[in-house]
C-alpha cells in the first residue's frame, strides 16, 4: 500500500466491508410459533442462498480490488472517480441478488436474471476501465510490469464473458446463472503469473 | 497523510464509506408477480435517480475532503469539530435526496427542492469554514501555500453559487437542480494549479 | 498512534463512524401530498433535534476517545475489553435519544429522561475505568505524565456530574437535560493543560 | 501489523465494527403512552439480553482475530478466502441470537438453540482452518513459534467443545447455553503463554 493510494484503499475497504455486512439485514427471524419454527426456517432457503451468493461475490470483488491495488502505486483524480464507479457497482450487488431470490420461482425469472447478469456486465466493464487507466496512466509500480500484463489478459475476458451470460438468460436462466457462478470462481482464483512470482519472491528471500 | 491527521481522516473515510453504502437500503425489490416485474422495476426510476445522485454527491465530497487533507498536516481541537460539522452535512445528504425523489412529481416540488438546494448551501459553508481554519490556524503543510490559495479561490465561490441555486428554486425548480448538478461537476474536477503541481512534482522526481 | 494500539483505534473509529452515520436512518421522508409537505417537515422537528443531539454526543465521545488514545501507547488484553465496554455505550446512544424524542411530549417524559441521563452515567463510568486502567497499568506514553493527571482530574468529575443529572430528572426534566447538554459542551472543550502543552510543543519545535 | 496483512486486517476490522454496531437496529423504542413506558421497556428485556450477548460474542471474536493476526506476517490468496469465511460467520451472529431471543419462551426453543449453538460449531471450525493454514503455510512471524503452538492448543478444543454444546441442546437447552457462554468467557481470556511472553518482552526492554 503506497501512501498515495492509502486513503483510496481505506475508503474502498470501508465500502466493501459495509456492503458485505449489511447483507444480513435481509435475513429475518420467522414469526411463527407452536413447533413450526424448523419448517419456517427451511422455507426461507432462497434468502440464505441469496445472502451467501452476495457475500461471495462482494468478497471476491474485494480480493480482486486488493490485487489491482497491489500494483497501483500512484493515484490521480481519474483513478479516484473510476474507483468510485467500481464501488457503485459493489454497493448495488445486494439489489439484483435479492431481486433474483424473490422472483426466481415466480413468472418473472427471466427479467430478474437479466438484471442480475446485466449488473455483472457493468461491473466487469468498470473493473477493466479502472485497470486500463492505471496501466496507461503510468500509475503502476514499475516492478509490476510483467504481472500487470497477466492481470490485463485475465480481466480482459470479463466483459465479453458476462455478456455471453446475459445473452444466455433468454435461452436458459439456470445455464446463465451457472456460468455466472463459474466466472466468479474463475476470478476468485489467483492469476498464475502472480502466484508464480510470489513463489519466486519467497524462494529467493 | 500526516500521523496527526491520520485518525481524523480514517474516521471521516469511515463516515463517507458508510453514508455512500447505506444508500442502497432505500432501493427495494418490487413485490409483484405474473410478468409485471419489468414494468414495476421501470416505474421506480426516481428511486434509481435519487440513489445515483446521492452516490455521486457523497463521492464528490469525499474527493474534495481528500484534497483538503492532502494539504492539512496538523490537527487541533477546532479542526476536529469543524470536520464533524462537515461530516454532519455528509450523513444528511440521503434525506433531502429521498425527499426530492418522493415529491418531485407531486405538488410539493418547490419545498422539496428548496430543502435539497438549502442543504448544499450549508455544506458549502461548512467546507469553507473548515478550510479557512486550516489556512489561518497554521495547520497546512508549508510547502502547500501556492495550491492552498488556489483551493481557497475555488471553494470560496461555493456558498454564493449554492445560494443562487436556492434562490432559483422559486423561479424554476428544474433550472435550480441543473445548476446544482453543474456545481457538483465543477467541484468534481481537479483544481488546475494542483494538477499542474502534481505534474511538476512527478516530472522532477 | 502507536503500532500496538493501531488496530484498537481503527476498530473504535469504525464503530464511532458507523454509529454516527446510522442515525440518519431514523429520519424519514413524510408521505404527504397536496402542498402539506412544509408543514409535515416542520411537525417532525423532534426527530431532527434527536438526530442532532445523538450526532453531537457521539462526535464528542469520539474526540474524547481520540484524546485518551493520544496518550496510550501500549495495549493489553484488559484495555481491549474495557474499550469494547466503552464502544457498547457508544452504540447504545441512539436508543435513549430516540426514546426521549418519542416520549418527551407524552406522559412518560420522566422515565424517558431517566433512561437518557442514566445512559450517560454508565458511559462516564466506562470512560473512567478505561483511563484508570491505562494510567495504572503502565500503558501510557511516559512523556504524557503531566497531561495524564490533568485528564484524570477532568474525567473524574464525569460520573458524579451525570449522577446529579440523573437525580435531577425527578425534580425537573428540562433542568436535567440542560445540565446534560452543558456537561457535553464541557467535555467537548480541550483540557487547558493539553492545549497549553501543545502550544509549547509547537513553539519549541 | 505487517504491511502485507494490513488491508486484510483493515477490512476485517471494518466488518467487525459494522456487525457490532448494526445490532442496535434491532432494539426499538416502544410505542406506548399514558404512563406505560417503564413497563413496556421492562417487557422487552429479551431484546436487551440478545443485544448484549451478540455484542459480547462479536467483541470476543474480534479480540481473537486480533490475536491470530498478531502472529501472521504474510498473506496469501488462501488466507484471504479463509478470512472471508470467518467474517461470514461473524456477520451471521445477529441472526441466530435474534432467533433465540424471539423463540426462547415459545415452543421452539430447541430448534432456536440448536441453530444458535450450531453457528458456533461452524465459526470454531472456520477459526481453526484459518489458523491451521497460517501455521502450515509458513505465514507466521518466525519469532512467534512458541506462542503459535500455545494458540493452536487453545483453539483446537473449540470445535469439539461447541459440538458438545450442540449435542447438549436436545438434553437441556439452558445447560447448552450456559456451556456456550462459558466457552465465550474461556476464549475471551488471554492465552497464558502469550501474556507470559508479553510480560517478559516488557521486562527485558
Amino acid at each position: 500500500m503506497s501512501s498515495e493510494t492509502a486513503r483510496v484503499e481505506a475508503f474502498s475497504d470501508g465500502v466493501f466491508a459495509i456492503a458485505i455486512t449489511l447483507l444480513i439485514l435481509d435475513v429475518h427471524v420467522p414469526s411463527v410459533s407452536g413447533g413450526h419454527l424448523a419448517a419456517a426456517l427451511a422455507r426461507q432457503w432462497p434468502t440464505y442462498v441469496a445472502f451467501l451468493i452476495s457475500f461471495a461475490f462482494i468478497g471476491i470483488m474485494w480480493v480482486n480490488h486488493h490485487r489491482l491495488f497491489n500494483h497501483i502505486h500512484r493515484c490521480d483524480n481519474t483513478l479516484m472517480f473510476l474507483n468510485l464507479l467500481l464501488l457503485l457497482g459493489v454497493t448495488i450487488v445486494p439489489f439484483p441478488t435479492a431481486l433474483l431470490a424473490a422472483h426466481y420461482s415466480a413468472g418473472d425469472r427471466v427479467v430478474a436474471a437479466a438484471v442480475f447478469n446485466g449488473t455483472y456486465v457493468v461491473i466487469a466493464i468498470f473493473f477493466n476501465v479502472l485497470w486500463y487507466h492505471a496501466v496507461n496512466g503510468g500509475l503502476l509500480d514499475p516492478a509490476a510490469a510483467e504481472s500487470a500484463s497477466s492481470i490485463s489478459r485475465r480481466y480482459g475476458v470479463g466483459p465479453v464473458s458476462y455478456l455471453v451470460c446475459l445473452g444466455l438468460t433468454w435461452v436458459s436462466v439456470p445455464a446463465s446463472l451457472a456460468l455466472n457462478i463459474a466466472l466468479a470462481i474463475f476470478f476468485a482464483m489467483p492469476p498464475k503469473a502472480i502466484s508464480w512470482e510470489k513463489t519466486m519472491h519467497t524462494a529467493t528471500k
